[in-house]
C-alpha cells in the first residue's frame, strides 16, 4: 500500500474546505477511516437493534458481531481471552474504573501504600489516583524526568520496592511522544507484587501492542485516538484481577439477579463491567479501525518514521527552537518551544496559515511545571499525513517566527506604536468613546500579518507590569496565556496596566486600554466590548480561547469599576 | 407532516433486508434518524477536532457546535442553563454519576436515611441506591404497584415524609409503559426537603419534557432511545446542587489545576462532570434528534396514538391475553402475557414471522417478580411504525398463539410423539450415536412452523420433572426461560430429567435427551452438540440465547459426567 493510498482511507481529504487545512493534531484525537464511518452507519441505518437484550434474529446478529470486536480487540492487543476486554467511553473512563475498584477490592490488602506515577503522565492518570490516596491513605510517588522531559529509568527502577502498591505510566507520552521504558518498569514492579497501570493511549495507533508479552496488570486506550470514534475505549485487565475487582457502575445488564429484599447478584466480567446499553455503534465502528491498524502496521510505521524525520530536520534547522523528549524513543510527534517566541503566539499565527497545531500543558500540567516553561507547542502526525504538508509548514512556521521575532511593519507608511500610542482620538463609536491610533491602525491593516504586526507593535508599547504585580489577585483566569491586569482609581478615573508573556495578547490589552484607561467606571461599565472589536475587524482573529480570555480581562475591568464606582 | 414523511426520516426502512422486517422494540433502542447519521457523518468525515483543547479554527467551530448543542438540550427539556446539562455515556452513566456523587456530598447530611424507589423501576435506577444504601446505612422503601403494576399513588404519597432522602421514579415505566403520576409525587418531595431523581429514558421520544415545571432535582436520558447515537447521553441537574457536588470521573478538562504537591482543582459545571474527551460525534448526532422532537412532538403523538389504539384493539380481541400496566396513561407500548402460553415459546414464533419484540423480564426484575409472572412479552411501537404492520402483526401473533395452544401437526402423516419417542434409533452420527424417532421427524419436518410443531410434540412427551426437584441444584442458569436439568447415575449409565415452562425448551431437551439419555459418561463428553443441532437442521432456529441455554443444559450434563465419569 502506498503512501497516497494510506491517506486515500480518509474521507477528510476529500473535501473542498479541507484542501488547504493541514491536521497536525492528531494526538489530541485523529482523523477517522472510512471504514469506520460506514460499519457504523451500516449499524445505525440499517441494522439497528440493542444488544445482549433480545432475542429475535436481528439483535443476536448485532449481539454476535458486538462480541465479534471484543475478539477482534483481544487479537489485536494479545489478550488471552476476551473476557479480558472491557468497553469504556475511553481511556479516562478506563483510567477511572481501576482506581475507583481497586479502592474499594482487597487487591491492595497486602501491598505497600505507595503509587508510582511518571511525572509526564496525563491528568487521567493522575487525579483518579489522587483520589485513591485520599481515600486509603496511600500515597504518590512521582517517576522522575530529566530536563528534557525523557523519564529517568534508573531513579525511576529505584523507587520501585515492596512499599509500591501500583505503577501508573503511559506507553507513550501525549505531551512530548516519548516511547516509555515500561517493560523493565513492569518487570520491577512484579517482583516487588505492585499492580501495572499502562496507559495506551498514544501507542495503539503507531506501534504494535502485546500485553502479554508486556505483562502488565492493565491496559487501556480510547477509540477516537486511533482513526476510531468518539465515546469508545477499551479496558483491558488481566482476567484473574477482574474477578476480584468489585463492578464500577450499576445497571442493566452487569446483573444476574436483581432484588429490594435480597439484594443484587453480578454478571462475570466483562459484563460485570458494563451497566447500560453501550455504544454500540462505537464498539462495531472501533472494529474497522483495529483492523485497518492491525493490518497496515508496517505501512503505517514506515510512512510515520518518514514524516518525523522530515519534521526533525525542519525543526532542528531554526535556530531559536528548544526540542522537548526524546527524539529517538519516539511516536511521530514533536513538542517544542522557541527562544523569544511565545509558543501561543506562534500557533495563532501558525493557525491563520491553517495549520492546526496544539499548545499549552496538554493536559499534563505536572511535566510541564517541572520543566519550568509555560507550555509547548505540538506537532502530533500521522499515517495520512505527508511531507508536502510538512514542507509548507517549514515556509509558515519560519514565516510566522520571523513576524513573532520582528513585527517591524511591510509598509514604511505605518506610523510607529509610540506615535500611535500618544497620539489623541478622533473617530466617534461606541459610546462617543473616540478611535485611538492603535485601533485606526488596525482598522487601516491590510491582511492577517499585518493585523497581527500592529498588534504585537502596540504590544510593544504597552507599559510593563512590574514582577511584584504579577500576584493571583491580578491574575486573569481563563486565557490561554498568563495574563495579568491590575486596576487602580485615581482621582476618580480607572487606571489599567497589564502584562502577558504572548505578544499577541499585550497587544490585545493596549487595544483595550487605549480605550478604556483613564475612563469613569459607568463609561467603562457600560462600554460593549464584543462590538467595539468587531468595528476593529479583530474578531475573526479572535479563537474562542483568546475571545474567552479578552472576556476575562474585561470582566476582572468591569467587577472594579462595579465595587470602585464613581 | 404525513405519517408516510415521519417513516421516511429513518433509513432503516430503505434497504431491502429490512422490507419484511417490523421492528416493534423501540423500547429498547429506537430506530435512527438519517438527520442523526449525517451529522455524525459530518464530523466524522470533514469536521473531525477534539473539542476544548484547541484553539485553532476548525477545533473552535466544533467545540462552538458541541456548547451549542448543550444549549439545545437546555431549551428542549426547558431547563434554565446549559451548564445544567452534563454529557454522559446514557441514563444509566446518569444514574450512576448522581448515586456515587450523592454518597460522597453532604447534601444528603441534614436529610433522613431513605432512599424511595418505585417497585417498577429498571435496574439501573435502583441498583446504584442499593450501593449508596450499602454506603451510607440508609434504606430503601419500595413505591407499591397494583396488581396490574401501575403505582399506587396514594401509598407511595403517604411514604414521603421527613425521613425520605431521595425519591427515585421513572416518568415512563420501562417494562410496561405507564406514566407514573411525578407531579404530585415532586411536590410532595419538595415539602420534605427530599430530592428527587426522575428516569425520563422511557419518556424523551414520547412527550414533551418541562423539568421547570417538574421542578425535579435530576432528569436523566440517553440519547439511542430518542432516535440518536448509542453512548451519549444526558444527566441535568440544578445548577445549586451541582455546584454541591463532587465531581465524578476525573481527568483531563474537568481540572483548573494538577500539581503532584498542591492536588488538583476543579472546574465549575458542566466542564467538572465531564473528564476526558466526550462523544463529540454523539453530541452532534443527539442534536438532530433533540429538533426533530422538538419540532415534530405533535405529528409523534398523534401518530403514535393511533397506533397504540390499534395495538390495543388487537390484544383485546384475543381471549388469552393479559394486559399489564395502565392502558390509560402509557406511551405507545404494551406488555401482555397469554394464559396457557408461554411468552418465550410466542417470542420465537413471533421471530420466524419477521417480527422483533422483547421478552422477559425487561431489567426490571423486582416488577415481574411483584406481578408473579415469568416475563411479560413487550410490544413497543413508535412514531415510525405503521397501522399496516400491526395489521400484520395481528395474523401472525394469532397464528402463533394457535400453534402454541395446540402443536397439532400439519400432515395426517407425520408420527405422533408418542411413537416418536418410543421408536428405535437408526441412522449413524455423530460418535456413532443413532438418531431417534424426534430427530428424523426433526430433519422431515417442513417449514418452520412444523418444525416448531415437531420440538412441541416431543417437548409434550418429555417425562415431566417433580416439583420437588425443580431446586437451585437443579436449575440451569443462562437460559431466557426458566429450565431444570436433573442427572443420576444408575448401572453406569446417566439418566437426565428436565423440564421448563417454555414448550420450546422442553421440545429442546427432549431432542438433547432422546440422544444422550442412558449413555454412558464417556459417551456423552465425547459428543458434539453443536454438530448435531445442524445436522437436524436445527440451528437455524436457535436465537443466541436458546443456543446459549442449549449450551448451558449441555454444560450442566457434561459436569455432570466429569465428576460422576465411569
Amino acid at each position: 500500500m502506498s503512501i497516497t493510498s494510506l491517506r486515500d482511507l480518509f474521507p477528510f481529504f476529500s473535501s473542498e474546505q479541507n484542501q488547504s487545512l493541514i491536521y497536525f493534531d492528531s494526538a489530541a484525537t485523529s482523523l477517522k477511516l472510512d471504514s469506520v464511518i460506514q460499519a457504523q452507519n451500516q449499524y445505525y441505518q440499517f441494522n439497528t437493534a440493542n444488544v445482549h437484550r433480545s432475542s429475535y434474529k436481528a439483535a443476536t446478529q448485532v449481539t454476535a458481531q458486538f462480541e465479534q470486536t471484543r475478539c477482534d480487540v483481544q487479537t489485536f492487543i494479545k489478550a488471552n481471552s476476551p473476557a479480558e476486554i472491557i468497553w469504556t467511553k475511553g481511556a479516562t473512563d478506563s483510567l477511572n474504573l481501576i482506581a475507583n475498584c481497586l479502592t474499594r477490592s482487597d487487591l491492595l490488602d497486602n501491598k505497600g501504600s505507595e503509587i508510582l506515577i511518571a511525572a509526564s503522565e496525563h491528568h487521567s492518570n493522575i487525579v483518579p489516583w489522587q483520589a485513591l490516596c485520599n481515600t486509603l491513605g496511600f500515597q504518590i510517588k512521582v517517576m522522575p524526568v530529566d530536563k528534557n522531559g525523557v523519564l529517568k529509568l534508573e531513579e525511576s527502577l529505584q523507587l520501585i520496592s515492596e512499599n509500591t502498591a501500583v505503577i501508573c505510566i503511559a506507553q507513550v507520552s501525549n505531551a512530548l511522544g516519548n516511547i516509555n521504558p515500561i517493560k523493565p518498569l513492569i518487570e520491577r514492579a512484579k517482583a516487588n507484587k505492585a499492580l501495572t497501570v499502562i496507559d495506551g493511549t498514544q501507542a495503539v495507533a503507531h506501534m504494535p501492542i502485546n500485553v502479554a508479552e508486556l505483562d502488565c496488570d492493565f491496559y487501556v486506550f480510547s477509540g477516537h485516538k486511533m482513526y476510531g470514534p468518539t465515546g469508545i475505549g477499551v479496558l483491558y485487565a488481566k482476567l484473574g484481577i477482574l474477578e476480584q475487582l468489585p463492578p464500577y457502575q450499576l445497571g442493566g445488564e452487569m446483573v444476574k439477579t436483581v432484588s429490594f429484599s435480597q439484594g443484587t447478584s453480578f454478571q462475570p466480567s466483562p459484563l460485570k463491567f458494563e451497566a447500560g446499553t453501550p455504544n454500540i455503534g462505537g464498539v462495531l465502528g472501533l472494529a474497522e479501525a483495529v483492523k485497518f491498524i492491525q493490518n497496515d502496521i508496517n505501512q503505517i510505521e514506515t510512512v510515520e518514521e518518514q514524516l518525523y524525520k522530515r519534521l526533525i530536520q525542519i525543526l532542528t534547522g531554526i535556530p531559536q527552537v528548544k526540542l522537548w523528549g526524546d527524539t529517538d524513543n519516539t511516536i511521530c510527534l514533536q513538542s517544542f518551544t522557541l527562544e523569544g517566541v511565545n509558543v501561543y503566539d506562534l500557533a495563532v499565527m501558525l493557525d491563520e496559515h491553517n495549520i492546526a497545531v496544539r499548545v499549552g500543558h496538554h493536559c499534563a500540567m505536572p511535566l510541564i511545571n517541572a520543566l519550568g516553561i509555560e507550555g509547548v507547542l505540538r506537532v502530533s502526525l500521522s499515517c495520512y499525513n505527508t511531507v508536502q504538508e510538512l514542507d509548507f509548514f517549514e515556509k509558515a512556521l519560519k514565516q510566522s517566527i520571523s513576524i513573532l521575532l520582528d513585527p517591524g511593519l511591510d509598509s514604511d507608511s505605518s506610523p510607529t506604536p509610540e506615535v500611535l500610542i500618544e497620539s489623541e482620538q478622533t473617530t466617534s463609536v461606541n459610546n462617543n468613546l473616540t478611535l485611538g491610533l492603535i485601533a485606526k491602525s488596525l482598522k487601516a491593516a491590510k491582511g492577517w500579518d499585518n493585523t497581527y504586526r500592529q498588534l504585537m507593535l502596540a504590544g510593544k508599547g504597552l507599559q510593563r507590569l512590574a514582577d511584584l504585580d504579577k500576584t493571583p489577585d491580578t491574575e486573569v483566569f481563563g486565557c490561554e496565556s498568563q495574563v495579568w491586569v491590575k486596576c487602580e482609581l485615581s482621582d476618580n478615573k480607572v487606571l489599567l496596566v497589564g502584562d502577558s508573556p504572548s505578544k499577541i495578547v499585550r497587544g490585545l490589552l493596549a487595544v483595550i486600554f487605549e480605550v478604556l484607561n483613564h475612563q469613569q467606571s459607568c463609561v467603562i461599565l457600560s462600554f460593549d466590548l464584543t462590538e467595539y472589536l468587531a468595528s476593529l475587524g479583530l474578531s475573526r482573529h479572535l479563537s474562542e480561547s483568546r475571545g474567552n480570555g479578552l472576556a476575562a480581562v474585561f470582566d476582572k475591568i468591569r467587577k472594579f469599576c462595579l465595587v470602585n464606582g464613581s
